[in-house]
């Protein structure tokens, strides 16, 4: 299945269809609006990096001015599926090749019927160009007007970022527009070219945001009217002169025919790297790509400054910012499938250290907190106080800001996954070590020796679980903390084996004296954690004592349980937003033997909100469930975790795309059913566990610069390539 | 002086200037932004009760479509000061027709040098009208290419309220934009229509949200192009059809020398009732007229759903909320020169009883407790946090809206004054009596019996002194909520005698039983007032042991005492935003001597914030000084509150018009150096005391139905007519 369609306009779906069919090429995004506009749409291009101010919410992507505008005037009567019939309707999103495709028979109120049929794609092969065909078979003899237009009336949900600098039409007929973001400052330059047939009449409408060219056509019924067009796009983050550089990649655009195949071509060897195919299953097999596809189309190739949102950069959700989600849930599809992809969003935390030193300087630590929320600078962008929910006027506090400090274990967890499946030494001892080892100091220096306890541990945190703030000993927090003190320790010891100089200049630059080395030990080494005797972890200290719940006697509920308990209310129950101790489980696997994690899975699962607790959940949970050997359970996880986008289960599809959920589904597919686990000396095994009605899995992933086709059978057979 | 002028181009002024060339006719209000846009312009039109929800704000005027939009193009280069070169400047406001009119010699960068003469007026004689003119002579031959539109793309400061419905051209030719406030569903419409020559080309271009007519002249050089553009405007707030309505007092404009006629007749009948004219000062002449003319352009004349906000139509600032500011500073100039227009902006007051009853229910309290903001229910709408000055992050409590109790009294006390000075006893009876009674009812309500002291009084509140919050027992808070339970009393008293049954109704709707009213009286006469032997007032509890300032230690200096403290340090110094016992005694002139009056102006006049506290503080600063007898003195406060505006002395006038300012200075004139007092009986007399270089001061009011003229002159002497 490389086709998502839609063979019917579904107008109560807008937003959440808008979602599914973006179209990316890890520059920018554009949001499957209709070319033409359609009430309350949510129309949207956000570049990478693009961020300007916001209230509340500090930065935001910025919506990026609309190059999809385009007007069909028939006979005098516009085009529009909120106006007259729509005799026959068909979308198609091409996986393959990342081409939108739109076609409509419409009936105009006055009864001048067409069919028209759009196609988009923005290019991977450039990245500044984006491409759009219309092609019009009118059903009458009349006149056929079109308005190409670059609309800079664009907004985030009625905030304006914008403000137009000059337009015009240059001396090639070039028509452009630069704009600027109003507090970053940020300048962005379209440059529009519109090619049809020699017989159209062609005005430039020089309307203030709004360049527009107007074609004139005199049609006749079943001749066709195809016009493209070309769109380029630069900002000041690319070129100190983003008009030269937009102008420059539209004149590269020969035809649309060129343009297509160049696309063609890049899409395919995308996909020989990273393709999933699973036989007997049309629904899983879809989404598996879809996922892929949505991952690989916001990825960062070419800027090492920017990271991937949470929403990727397909709505207004979560605005732009990355989260833990990039180092967790989606960078293993990167790692194993596009290690170049993967260093690339490595790098972003690389090169936003300074900000993470100076949010840990900031509340009074040594090391490298980086932000639970993270934008252009890695400044923590989380924002403080959010408009209560149910009283405007009042406040409600975001904690995870200033309590969520396991980002910085993740991070380090990430490079060194990035590490060990790349064999990349030269990047790890130029970049990563410094991640290591930085957050390890700061996950030392945050450390406290608990009396009481007699042991070391973090207290006023909040862990994966959202659904409980301020909690003492958050087992994912303080063993991932462990793990990161540890892995700093060895990342030294092999520093100074395989790059002395450069273990010089880290133990200088960042004061690891013999001292803090042995303090990192010790912390490591008395790390608080409760285990019952048969290795059930409490999630954090006293969370056996709160109350326990039945989440059967919610149901049928369409609300999350943080909802219905309250913030104050769900911190008394036990009931999870995911399912914290078996996300640590995962991670660290070869730390636990299968009965600790069946215990632990036995007590968290029913207590954990699948349904509509974090999207982060289903996918680990699924995988989880495999390696119990419960397939049958977590294909209903997995199928869960696939359907958040393309059937909108939780709802809230319209804000943009589930990324992690998108990356937890690649992970589901690969490490749960087909079994892959790789060893940290780059060893591996596979031991599918299919789902019944799974007749055949086949994966690809690359280790050390080898790149495997596994294909699984149901009976646990598995071929390698 | 009728005319203000600005001779030559003054870019780095630019908000302020568009501040003050505001045009309006009491439905909407215009920014003297230019015609054809400059960078970074705040081109703004309010339209009084067009309310959209915002964040922070909670709701703001929502900044209307552009209809001043006008583009010319000389032979494909467009004209705008930001570019070429200007070769000839003048604006003038005519204040006697409220038209504005801008005249520009400009050379392109290619060299083409036109005249461009633009003037513009809201019509005052049909409120739905706009008029304007554009009058090009080019001193080439060549094309002129005009672009009118209607411009959609209006933000409050990058917060967009609209959402565009429809657009498009009628069949006589009219353009329209039908659009919708996003979250309060308001709908506007605009129509258009341009007339020019008939040599002209005239293209409809049917951009989204910016309909346009596009005109083409073959110019020759010395040959004057003119073209008028009117725009009808209606809002769903007028008729359930604004499009029907907007176009039909769009074909009433027959043409623009009658438009203009209607025009100065109806302005020179406002005049005739309000005008004041300085002999000797020609910036005061001016200074007076353009307030009295800043106010009458903002007062809504046929609607009392509506109020003016503390910054008139005019700007951002304070969002179109109202505040006290109306009662106690603009009102005066309605209530005795145009009782029409305040009778209007009383009914508001009273339409918003509901919103007010319901803010003291929420607090606990019987009675109406107006809002400190008010907007368009009448409901609190003062910001309850803001973003904190120094840090974005953090936020800052506003504590106002809680706070400012006297706002009630304010309202009792406008209410009374209508009364008194024009004898309405109809509109008293029907609806003010309401007012005054249910305002004291709160005041009753509020007040606690304060054990320790023997008396009753309000603990933590906020006086007109914002220097100072939390406070208890304000001198004005008290001192006017005791006036308005004896006003209440007298009312009631009146009521039996004049309105026997709207007495009887009254007391059962509002539950006035005798008890009720015994409490009344017991609280009016022990209230709480700290006064020494001579009379000296504390403006409220131990305000007299706090430190004491040298303000003159602080000159010279550009920012506030509040910023220069801080909100925590400005609470520790007695230096005060604005004279708040001086207030009290202002506005309860009768119940003070001379001497006492004199020993508070000598205690808090050196304390007094004048510069850059409260420009509420001047012109009542200068009426005690007046009273005072140093007219000197008098007129350095009330010549700082002239210039508020014109020469922007406080920095914010960018802003919007300082509208109580604006008011006071009216006040300071009439009640100051003309020394006008009317008695609560309905006599008056008469005490000039002018300045200096006054030769002779003029000015009307009416009274009781009679409309007087009186004449100043620097002896002493007057005459009246």
């Amino acid at each position: 299945m490389w086709i998502l369609a839609e063979p019917s306009f579904e107008p109560t779906k807008q937003h959440h269809k808008e979602t599914i069919f973006t179209i990316g090429n890890g520059y920018l995004s554009t949001r499957g609006a209709f070319e033409e506009g359609y009430p309350n749409d949510r129309r949207a291009t956000f570049i990478h990096g693009v961020f300007d101010d916001a209230p509340i919410v500090v930065t935001e992507l910025a919506n990026a001015p609309d190059w999809l505008a385009t007007q069909i005037v028939l006979d005098g009567e516009k085009f529009s599926l909120a106006s007259g019939t729509v005799l026959a309707y068909r979308r198609e999103l091409d996986l393959r090749t990342g081409v939108l495709r739109r076609e409509v028979r419409w009936q105009s109120p006055q009864g001048r019927a067409a069919t028209i049929i759009f196609t988009r794609f923005a290019s991977l092969a450039d990245q500044h160009l984006l491409a759009l065909r219309c092609e019009i078979i009118p059903e009458f003899d009349g006149q056929v007007e079109l308005r190409s237009a670059i609309n800079g009336q664009t907004d985030n949900e009625g905030l304006l970022h914008w403000r137009p600098i000059a337009q015009g039409q240059l001396a090639d007929g070039t028509v452009f527009l630069r704009t600027r973001t109003r507090k970053s400052g940020i300048e962005l330059a379209l440059t529009m070219r519109v090619s049809g047939s020699d017989t159209a009449t062609t005005t430039f409408w020089d309307v203030e945001n709004v360049p527009t060219l107007q074609q004139v056509y005199q049609a006749q019924a079943g001749v066709p009217i195809v016009v493209t067009k070309f769109v380029g796009v630069a900002t000041s983050r690319d070129d100190a002169n983003p008009l030269e550089l937009a102008h420059r990649h539209l004149q590269a655009a020969t035809g649309w025919d060129e343009a297509l195949a160049a696309q063609q071509q890049v899409w395919a060897k995308e996909w020989e790297r990273c393709n999933v195919e699973i036989e007997g299953d049309e629904e899983a097999d879809l989404a598996v790509r879809f996922s892929i596809f949505q991952l690989l189309i916001a990825a960062p190739r070419h800027d090492p400054r920017v990271n991937i949102g949470a929403k990727t950069l397909s709505g207004f959700g979560y605005r732009g910012h990355a989260f833990w989600d990039t180092e967790i849930f989606m960078l293993p599809l990167f790692i194993y499938t596009a290690p170049d992809i993967a260093r690339n969003l490595l790098d972003y935390r690389y090169l936003t250290l300074p900000a993470a030193r100076a949010k840990a300087r900031a509340a009074g630590y040594e090391g490298a907190w980086y932000a639970w929320e993270s934008a252009d600078s890695g400044e923590e962008v989380t924002p403080t106080w959010v408009p209560d929910f149910h009283d405007k006027k009042k406040l409600a506090r975001v904690w995870t800001g200033d309590l969520a400090i396991h980002i910085s274990s993740d991070v380090a967890y990430a490079v060194q996954q990035y590490w060990q499946a790349t064999g990349d030494d030269a990047w790890y001892i130029e970049r990563g070590a410094e991640i290591v080892l930085d957050t390890a100091k700061f996950c030392a220096a945050r450390a406290e020796w608990l009396n009481d306890r007699g042991c070391y541990g973090y207290t006023d945190v909040i862990g994966p679980d959202e659904y409980h703030d301020h909690v003492n000993n958050n087992a994912y927090t303080n063993l991932l903390a462990q793990w990161n003190l540890r892995a700093a320790l060895e990342t030294l010891a092999w520093l100074d084996q395989h790059a002395p100089q450069k273990a010089a200049e880290l133990r200088q630059r960042l004061d690891l004296t013999p001292e803090r080395l042995q303090h990192w030990q010790t912390v490591a080494e008395k790390m608080c954690v409760n285990v019952s005797p048969d290795g059930l972890i409490e999630q954090f200290d006293g969370f056996f004592k709160l109350k326990d719940v039945n989440l059967a006697d919610y149901e049928p509920r369409t609300k999350s349980m943080h909802e219905i308990f309250g913030i104050e209310g769900a911190n008394e129950y036990q009931a999870i937003k995911q399912p914290d101790v078996l996300m640590l489980q995962y991670l660290l696997r070869e730390h636990y033997s299968d009965s600790q994690i069946r215990v632990n899975y036995n007590y968290y699962t029913p207590r954990t909100d699948h349904t509509y607790g974090s999207s982060l959940g289903p996918p680990i949970q699924a995988i989880v469930a495999c390696q119990m050997g419960d397939v049958a359970e977590a294909y209903e996880h997995f199928i869960r975790a696939a359907r958040a986008d393309l059937r909108d289960v939780r709802g809230n599809a319209g804000d943009g795309i589930h990324a992690a959920s998108a990356g937890g589904v690649w992970q589901a597919v690969v490490f749960g059913f087909g079994g892959l686990r790789v060893h940290p000396d780059g060893s591996w095994d596979i031991q599918p566990r299919l789902p019944q009605h799974w007749q055949r899995l086949t994966f690809r992933f690359t280790l050390r610069g080898k790149t495997y086709t596994v294909t699984c059978y149901p009976d646990g057979r598995y071929t390698t390539a």
